[in-house]
């Protein structure tokens, strides 16, 4: 299931993706919303590149050629352009503050070419009291790549995109190691060439890198058969301000504690992730795609969470709810078009033939068993066609005042109703609260034993001060995701806007720990200062 | 695949399991020592319990009455028995020492009955300057459990056993919530009242406890099918000396680091885990077992490979190589009497009967084409009826004067036959330095898509000191794995036998991660010092 779309070498710079495949929104969808969420308004242009202010860069020229002494000036950038194209991620605030002209950016853009050029120009700007935000593909939606200088005079953004390859092809133990700069489709190639796939297709796949999968713990598409990033992660080497650490090897151990997994989803603030060995497996003989369609959600959700305890198999399984499968969000150019009934599931089976069709005559008559339709293999395909599409809709959505997000979470199977409701009610309560009509949709993405994620997308009215008026709503959910027993994120990590959230999370006790390793790791506090925990500022 | 033997209240003291089922060496095994290993000489006898001396107690009228206040008068044992019934774990050396007169134990034992008493106690002790050794079943063949006093002036083995029980069963979501201190025949009957199966069964499982398994990352027999027993954990509640951490919980997430990995392995050095929440699952419906025999360990190595990276399924899944085949060790009863040819293997499948039995057919037609045939039943019937009989066979040994002890690795697929290679090298070699013959044996116990655990029985000669003979054989063996792309211990954990290797697996840069925790969390370092990291001595 690789993709059929190669990714434009330099992202928008204000939104998603490629530049010639932003879309104007279709008519279906237009002439849906006024329903939906009453009129909206068209804002005001987006500015231009050229007219973004932001700050002179606050580098001196000791600083300067401290770092050009290590990767060389052609890889240390101060010009305003690639300064804003790394200013931050892919949120939907990210997006609508690029549409103003005043933004913050890093003081510089540092390239380095290897490990050693990490490792030195983290040493550098430890001595020199910059911050360093570590940047891959830029796709972070949580604020993992706000260019905070915490108590540090200046902040650089680390750009790793040199650090791309394939370094080493084990074809019997089924492992791959790669410099961590490398993006998903870069990987996927340089395996596909040797009949090898990672398959991990997270909807950021097109443009994030593999140190960023594992730094923000991401899940994909296929994790149900494949499972999380950070489950592919066999070892990791780590560029830290004081030094190397290098960890993982044994496909299983009891040698201490799994010590690999402090970097996993650490953000970047304990160190940069320069190389990884990855789990993989030989590119799938056979592709079985099947949708499904259930009477209502609960049904649905009881049909995936046998499927799940059963161990029948899927690679891919995920159901919508009955907005998200009313308005068609699932399936590929049918938005708006043919408003569905029920709720639509998808499954995937990838392997072998003979593994595949067993797993799939054995899920098959689960989900039937369990209240379930087959649909046939067209929606199943439809939804593969445009499963890294959405972000572009978003972009459009926003070209006519139209405010959309997501988010996501996970909890214990027991849960996933209960919680479904808190956050659906914390949403639409919150738009309501600023006086604007929005709709809810929701659909199980990941699947594991205990329990599931549920990813969740908004679109809302919203008018005047949208950042504040979403920094309202979205705490208002955070909230009763963590009352209602869920996670704070499923795989979009934490960054700076769930941070006080983690806190909440993981307790006084976790916050000592990511403090301890943080102490001893990164003792100056330069390594993405904000993310997940709080950082000192300066005076 | 649930036990029929009931273990003993307590352990014989210095052998394992239940001394009601002792027993004396099988004539059949008995006959065959000399052709392989050569006359033994039979030891001299073990000590009686009564005439062990131990030095007095440590703890001083003060630390008594603190621990008291705690946890009651009836709950701290300063006799010689209890003390040496906590003198450490059950590996070879272990035993050997125990048949010795002067022995160490710890100063004390003492016996929190819930959470908040262990908090108390290790407040306590780190007040007082006492080290905490926490104690569950007493299992650990890596010396986790020696009475060792660091730089403190008394030490105390926490028994932990009081903390048994089920507190919360999830029948939805397939999680169950323990008491630390509970048993795995505990735990297995207690769920099976529900109708649920955690499903770990190391050899450990008659006595050890659900927090010791966590502690040191066991892996049991089933692991194929269930997965490591750290992969079973979804929650810990931990007391350490300064205070509560609770960490874990939703079933995916990407809330920062899985800072939980953090405590499991970590033997007790950072803190003492008194609840976790644990992946469940129904109790299977069917059973299919099926022995195999493979021409020789290669094929029969390349063959579960193909298993394992497939996905088919299976629930159990083993291989002998030549030797431990040749004389039947892994068939209940039959050792040394019926002498085989090439590699015996085992399957079993678990689950619902649709579910087990397409698992079993896609493995069978896998296993077959890589060049193996099926025995049928018996052989995989016969194994599971001595899964948890090899640890007496030990001992029965030891009585006769023959040294035996086991260890294990794990690696990739592709080092898989040249770590073996090495290990059976190192090892009997060994053996030929001391002047002694030596058989060694070794199957996979554990397999993974990217590689697979190697577990070594080695059977020997030793004459004189046997300790120290055994401890230059065994850095030899360590130094091997090691350079041969082990891990220095697959499921056995690291205690203080595996310290050194520990710091070479995994660097400087682990072990200052591990130091960092320890400082954070037992700044007095009270915890099992010694364990995993050295620890500072005493002037």
């Amino acid at each position: 299931m690789t993709t059929e779309t190669t990714p434009a070498a330099t992202m928008r710079w204000n939104g998603w993706g490629d530049p010639a495949l932003a879309k104007d929104l279709p008519l279906a969808v237009r002439a849906l919303l006024p329903t939906v969420i009453g009129r909206v308004q068209r804002p005001e242009p987006a500015v231009a590149l050229d007219d973004v202010r932001v700050a002179p860069s606050a580098l001196t020229a000791d600083d300067r050629a401290a770092f050009t002494a290590i990767v060389g000036d052609a890889q240390v950038h101060t010009d305003d352009e690639t300064r804003i194209r790394h200013a931050g991620g892919r949120s939907t605030i990210d997006l609508v503050h690029r549409r103003t002209a005043d933004q913050d950016a890093p003081d510089a853009v540092v390239s380095p070419g290897d490990h050693d050029e990490v490792l030195a120009a983290l040493r550098c700007a430890a001595d020199h009291s910059i911050a360093v935000v570590p940047f891959g593909g830029g796709t972070s939606v949580v604020g993992a790549l706000d260019p905070e200088r915490g108590a540090h005079r200046a902040v650089i953004a680390l750009d790793l995109r040199r650090l791309s390859g394939l370094l080493h092809l084990d074809e019997v133990s089924g492992e791959a190691r790669f410099l961590a700069g490398t993006t998903g489709p870069e990987a996927e190639n340089l395996l596909a060439e040797r009949g090898f796939e990672l398959g991990h297709y997270p909807q950021s796949f097109l443009y994030a890198t593999l140190g960023g999968f594992a730094s923000a713990r991401s899940s994909g598409q296929n994790s149900a058969g494949n499972g999380r990033f950070d489950a592919m992660v066999t070892a990791v080497r780590v560029a830290t301000p004081t030094g190397d650490v290098s960890l993982g090897g044994a496909p299983g151990t009891a040698a201490g504690p799994d010590l690999m997994r402090v970097f996993l989803g650490a953000e970047g603030i304990l160190g940069v992730i320069t190389e990884l060995t990855l789990r993989v497996h030989r590119l799938p003989a056979t592709r079985i795609s099947q949708g499904w369609t259930f009477p209502d959600f609960a049904t649905g959700v009881d049909a995936l969470r046998r499927v799940v305890q059963l161990g029948t198999g899927p690679t891919v399984i995920r159901l919508s709810d009955e907005a998200e499968t009313g308005i068609g969000l699932a399936q590929h150019g049918k938005i708006g078009k043919a408003l569905s009934k029920g709720c639509s599931a998808v499954t995937v089976f990838e392997g072998e033939p003979e593994v595949a069709a067993a797993r799939h005559a054995l899920t098959e008559s689960v989900l039937t068993a369990a209240g379930g339709r087959s649909t046939g293999a067209d929606p199943a395909e439809d939804w593969a066609k445009g499963r890294f599409g959405a972000p572009y809709l978003r972009d459009a959505l926003l070209d006519h005042g139209v405010f959309c997000e997501t988010l996501e979470t996970a909890a214990v199977w027991a849960d996933v109703a209960p919680l479904k409701a808190a956050v659906t009610t914390a949403l639409s309560a919150g738009f309501t609260a600023q006086d604007s009509k929005s709709l809810v949709m929701c659909h199980i993405s990941h699947i594991y034993p205990t329990g599931a994620a549920l990813y969740f997308t908004i679109i809302g009215n919203l008018k005047g001060d949208v950042l504040a008026q979403w920094d309202a709503i979205k705490s208002r959910v955070n909230d009763a995701i963590l009352e209602n027993g869920g996670t704070i994120s499923h795989h979009h990590g934490i960054g700076r806007d769930h941070a006080p959230w983690l806190a909440k999370e993981i307790g006084e006790g976790g916050i000592r720990i990511l403090r301890a390793l943080k102490t001893e790791l990164d003792p100056a506090g330069i390594m993405n200062p904000g993310a997940l925990i709080a950082a000192p500022q300066a005076d």
